[in-house]
């Protein structure tokens, strides 16, 4: 391992032959990727719909069980407090795999206040992501051939070495793949190796989230492009918003009032002039004719479409070409759509 | 800069010279420390008395404006959640000084589930920490002899280039010094600036927490020496926790329960045997006559007492010497008090 981040209070592994390289093999051939970090917050109990869907805005009533949804939760006003992918468990019980930020401390703290009866835990569940186009393939040698009907966002419960658990049809790229949700330590060892053994015909290895890739796909980072002083709607995740449903959410009545006015800024693409930049470590100010209009949020060479590609957070009205200031100096960038195909 | 971790979501600078070196550094003349994870969440409103005395089971109503308390945030089931530094900073105002976790979601949570009235706000305030024998004297050169009046975990509010900023008498580190509560980002590089300056007769430089001061003072760290599987009980800050008094706390009436019963385990001081070893990654297993007795959290060589010095969460009733099962192999330990004086 070459590099790693710190995610919900754990290492999430990062980069193994570098930036590029990895990129590069997780668009052609497989990748396994340790993402023990996405935490598991767990909503059981009789009132666990209720709260599960208090904490979305998005409809998620009619989820059934077996079916995962990508669903913002928000504060009362509206600001992204994190971005999961909330998991139909089983009856009565949700999972909300994590973005960075303690959901479990909200969720609980929501729930004790309103007296509901319902159990909210961490779980010991450490998701194992396999990426890439080769990906069913190496996963049908381990799980067998259901793999390959598991729809988009949808989960069976698989079994490895007798133990039953959920494999689900997802993942943090655009590269296609799964996400098992291993629930015990030793089993996650085997299931690391068997995987590895299966994948040789395959060029597996290991990998993780890539920033080149997930720019590209347009794939937002909570934390990073998009924080609590921001709402869905100005993060392009409108359709993920039921603003004309009837349930009760946190946050709803909020994002309908933003939604009612012009949106002051809105998350877009960049395409910044000349040879790579330096890595972004902290915003770079976005400059238009009239003054500061918004900032990069997240920013790499793509060696596949020889830019410097970004995402950025612009003010509304912002104009197609602007200035990127840069810690090594000011660029030019062409303001576009979030994605980079 | 060396080296650096991921604190509440933001950059901790840890080390400047190295471990080693930090320490002897600080031990005799004075750092500034960039402690702008500490992050502030603040609670105001007409029922932020309620709310701030709510989530900590030490009884706080009677500290006075000006002063601070380290104050445990449990569970309710008595589970730690944070340790940190609460601040009464105003009538109706409280400011939690964080350890590494979102207090603010908990807090906020429960304000709305119990609809109280009060208000839940992550503050932009960055702390500057002056830490080592010589912070008093730069401290005077800057902000004027009216630093030295402040008491151990006091605060005045003193002027910074017309500035007026909180300035509290704490700091991680056993040292003694400082905490300047920065609200201006500007005012901060200014005054990191005036502080290197004035410190520069006293060999002032960069620092941050520094692992084998503060584990020979036996400071613990959330997240590493103790989590929210652990009671403050059994991390020995019993006098933090005001178990007689009749305040309403989360948390109190379980550990009063817990209190009533033998703790299992404690957080206890290690003396490893032989020559330094590695860096702790993961905990390292404990192991007794009759099997796993628990686990070293933090260890490090002390230079000065020139042995492996450690904090563990040790079983009651283990025996007073122990094995420690360390990637490297088995070495033997001597279990005394968390501390290395």
């Amino acid at each position: 391992m070459k590099a790693y981040s710190v995610y919900n209070h754990m290492l999430l592994p990062g980069s193994f032959r570098g930036l590029e390289n990895d990129y590069w093999h997780l668009r052609s051939s497989v990748q396994i990727w340790d993402v023990s970090c996405q935490r598991q917050i767990e909503i059981s109990g009789v009132e666990a719909d209720q709260l599960a869907q208090l904490l979305t805005v998005r409809d998620i009533r009619n989820v059934a069980v077996g079916r995962c949804v990508y669903a913002p939760v928000v504060d009362f006003d509206g600001g992204l407090i994190n971005d999961p992918v909330v998991i139909h468990a089983g009856p009565d019980r949700w999972w909300f795999s994590l973005a960075d930020s303690d959901l479990g401390l909200w969720a609980e703290g929501l729930a004790r206040g309103y007296g509901m009866e319902v159990r909210v835990a961490e779980l010991d569940v450490w998701p194992l992501a396999i990426q890439g186009p080769k990906s069913e393939d190496v996963m049908s040698l381990v799980f067998g051939e259901a793999v390959r009907s598991i729809r988009f966002f949808q989960f069976e419960r698989l079994e490895f070495e007798g133990r039953s658990m959920i494999v689900a049809r997802s993942g943090w790229s655009a590269q296609g793949g799964f996400e098992v949700y291993v629930d015990d330590a030793d089993v996650g060892v085997a299931l690391y190796d068997a995987l590895m053994e299966a994948g040789g015909a395959f060029d597996i290895g290991p990998g993780g989230p890539n920033l080149i890739e997930r720019i590209e796909a347009g794939l937002l980072s909570y934390g990073g492009d998009m924080t609590r002083d921001n709402n869905p709607l100005e993060c392009g995740l409108d359709q993920y918003c039921s603003l004309s449903s009837d349930m009760e959410a946190i946050g709803l009545s909020a994002l309908r009032a933003h939604s009612e006015r012009p949106l002051a800024r809105r998350i877009r693409g960049l395409t910044i002039e000349g040879p790579p930049l330096e890595p972004l470590v902290a915003r770079w100010p976005l400059r238009g004719d009239q003054g500061p209009i918004g900032a990069v949020t997240s920013a790499a060479w793509s060696p596949r479409l020889k830019k410097n590609i970004a995402l950025a957070m612009v003010d509304t009205g912002a104009p197609d070409l602007v200035e990127v200031e840069t810690p090594s100096g000011s660029r030019s960038a062409e303001v576009g759509a979030p994605r980079f195909p």
